[in-house]
């Protein structure tokens, strides 16, 4: 039995919190947060806002915003304990080196209040001690999780790529939304073209999968779209993504 | 029984000829194709490179790139027949006058050689005659289609959205996958985001479903990811399209 301290209490404690309490090999033990009133949600362990009551436990998981990791990694009263972060762009160096420290870092999006079902979530893993390194690992495949061993530096990498494909795309969804909308035309008909433009990664990769005017270096095409969009910033993106387009397959200028 | 004359042999062409060869109320009676090559593909049917010994149909579809539809139309022997193309970004009009007009316009990308579905296809249907249009809506519902009523000024706009939640987060897949080759990182990791980041406009619209630090304002881990990107254009990128989110919530500069 690994026992576990979640110190935090938003929208990734209370994802880590839901599925260890529903495996056997894991048992939380204790949810610590700086304020009451969110540990509510947190019914079925006992909770604290004192970090001077934490018990002990195998690994103590800090799952708040980047910027309070290190405050609260320092802030901790013991010490030579396993200590991780869960987040994608802090280095692991900022927990503070009292404590044996790690990563258990979730390459996913979240959503408050949905289910998530971590055996289609990617963990990436650090530990600078070997046994310690084992533990994260095992905690994942407990939890059904795939997990992969990131150092620090490949995990910025992975948090900058996350936001090109989550943060950059769902933006480019939501202007073809508002295109949609000037145009009185309903965004769901996009919906299966978006669903399969992400599908066809299982068996294209990106460079393979490319279409589209930008790729054929249709000038009519690009010069008719960009005189349809209205919003000057829109007219911006679409010029700069077909210049890195062409770029990408061979044409300097289009 | 709708008896259909398909002009062109590229992929959508073989996409209509292999569902319609599947479904019992829709005949393709002949293929056109100006080379001979390419009309191998279609050996059921009557082809031929001749538009002199094209058939008589209810329905005559050219399917072949958007710059040789008007000329293609225009060289059509007959006149007073029912003639459609199936471009996202042809205006109806580009079709010659001496035939009555339509367009059947399936919103999706299509991979060459892979079987689609197209139960999950939305068609986008334009007919400048109330039985024409009919004829075209009967035919969407015969291959399990759902089809929109769609002007040209629409489709036009469907088509630049397109290219944003296609061609365009494609190319997001690329950067990230010359991302994580730089840093020797697996760039399969981020496949589960990618289908999540689509799945999600199952649920929310894009606008409720964006995360990630340029929404936050968090101007700290923006400037450690444009710092981490290797390439002049990726940083351009992350830099605009943060701009762009910024301004979709509320802050004109960072």
């Amino acid at each position: 039995m690994v026992t576990v301290v979640i110190l935090g209490a938003g929208n990734i404690a209370q994802h880590f919190y839901t599925v260890f309490q529903n495996t056997e090999s894991i048992q939380v033990v204790q949810v610590y947060n700086r304020s009451e009133k969110a540990l509510q949600y947190f019914n079925a362990v006992h909770t604290t806002t004192n970090l001077k009551d934490i018990v002990e436990a195998a690994v103590y998981i800090i799952a708040v915003a980047d910027d309070a990791i290190a405050s609260i990694s320092n802030k901790i009263p013991f010490t030579d304990r396993f200590v991780v972060h869960t987040s994608g762009s802090a280095s692991m160096h900022v927990l503070h080196k009292k404590n044996r420290r790690g990563v258990f870092y979730p390459l996913q999006t979240f959503t408050k209040g949905t289910q998530v079902d971590f055996a289609t979530i990617p963990l990436c893993l650090e530990a600078a001690d070997k046994t310690d390194f084992k533990l994260l690992h095992s905690m994942a495949a407990a939890i059904g999780s795939t997990s992969y061993r990131i150092s620090s530096e490949q995990r910025r990498a992975l948090h900058v790529s996350a936001v090109f494909v989550n943060n950059f795309s769902n933006h480019l969804y939501r202007i073809a939304h508002e295109i949609c909308e000037a145009n009185n035309v309903p965004f769901k008909i996009l919906n299966p073209l978006i669903q399969e433009t992400a599908n066809k990664l299982n068996t294209l990769t990106p460079y393979m999968a490319q279409t589209g005017p930008a790729k054929r270096g249709d000038e009519k095409t690009i010069n008719d779209h960009i005189a349809k969009l209205e919003k000057d910033i829109h007219k911006e993106i679409y010029t700069l993504l077909t210049q890195s387009i062409g770029k990408t397959y061979g044409r300097e200028e289009l």
